[in-house]
């Protein structure tokens, strides 16, 4: 994983691109989140404070706020990895202009299955996070917001490859719709990548007789 | 227009359902959804203040927050009109179980057409909101929640219906992709109940060869 969103950069006299300033750094964003994840799990989203993190994480908050603008980011770390998915997916230039929604649609759905792997590679956090966002609005309204922030990147990819703006508009909306679907009828982390795929054949079927 | 969301009641001894308190109650909301509008558009959202807006509509800090819980929330007050047309469409108890997705899109329509309607009906607070939008992530992630507790509202009317959960979940995720394509489709608050139209068109012919 990349070091995206990272406010830090390795020295100029770093020799190689997984130095061990990096490698320290991706281990103290680790820490903040594990930690956040079991002080989140133990006394509620509201108990706890960036300082209660950073305690447990053993890092000072202005590593803390290195990394996270503030607490609620930590719950939407993964998502810096999905973005990172995207950022690939756009710099895959062999990709062709797709000529219409229904090939556009079919471009997004590797992207989308991809960033369900990275959504449900923890099974544990996967479900910790979903209670979480059950109990919290304003978690809930980043979480909508990150979600139409992915729509956003997946219309780019699209877009870059030369699709023209109005079906990449559409078709990133409803690649965002199967994905959204699919968190909704999943019970397990497992269990999202295959509701996703149902939900792109469902919706790339609708027009059947 | 229903007081829906609107804390006070109505006393006891009103005889009409439409009385002078009500009447009074919808104007001093009105009020202080204009005054809320005049004041972000002249010095900005982060400038403006419950107690500016609640002095600038000539009513209390207290009848502010009988009607809004925050600032942010004047910024959604049309979402209460629209989440009204579809409580409305939840009592249409003439409507039948969806059978499959086709048919539940197909139910989906009028209502976000309806939905279209209430939202471009004042074209000039349409672009001031589309602006305000634009410069606060703030706004944003509100928006964002906002519209996935329509297609929670959405997928309710289906299930009330009778619909299977899993074709109403889908349903709702997909008329609101169409939506939202229509919101960044759209130029002007006119344009948005035909782009809305077209969406849904195109999403029902996706299968066909």
């Amino acid at each position: 994983m990349s070091m995206l969103g990272c406010v830090t950069s390795p020295s100029p006299s770093d020799p190689a691109p997984d130095s061990l300033i990096q490698r320290k750094q991706r281990r103290a964003r680790q820490r903040i989140i594990d930690a956040a994840d079991e002080l989140f799990a133990l006394r509620g989203f509201d108990d706890v404070s960036v300082s209660d993190i950073a305690a447990r994480a053993e890092v000072g908050r202005t590593t803390f706020f290195r990394y996270f603008g503030d607490k609620t980011e930590v719950v939407f770390a993964r998502e810096q990895a999905m973005l990172d998915v995207i950022a690939r997916a756009e710099e895959d230039a062999s990709a062709e202009a797709a000529p219409d929604a229904r090939a556009a649609i079919e471009q997004l759905l590797p992207i989308v299955l991809n960033l369900c792997e990275h959504a449900a590679d923890e099974p544990d956090a996967f479900e910790r996070r979903a209670k979480l966002l059950d109990r919290h609005a304003e978690l809930r309204a980043r979480d909508a917001l990150k979600t139409q922030q992915l729509a956003g990147r997946l219309s780019e990819v699209l877009r870059r490859r030369g699709t023209a703006e109005h079906i990449a508009v559409f078709a990133a909306q409803i690649a965002l719709a199967c994905y959204e679907t699919a968190r909704r009828r999943a019970r397990t982390a497992a269990d999202l990548i295959e509701e996703t795929r149902a939900a792109f054949t469902e919706t790339l079927s609708l027009g059947r007789p």
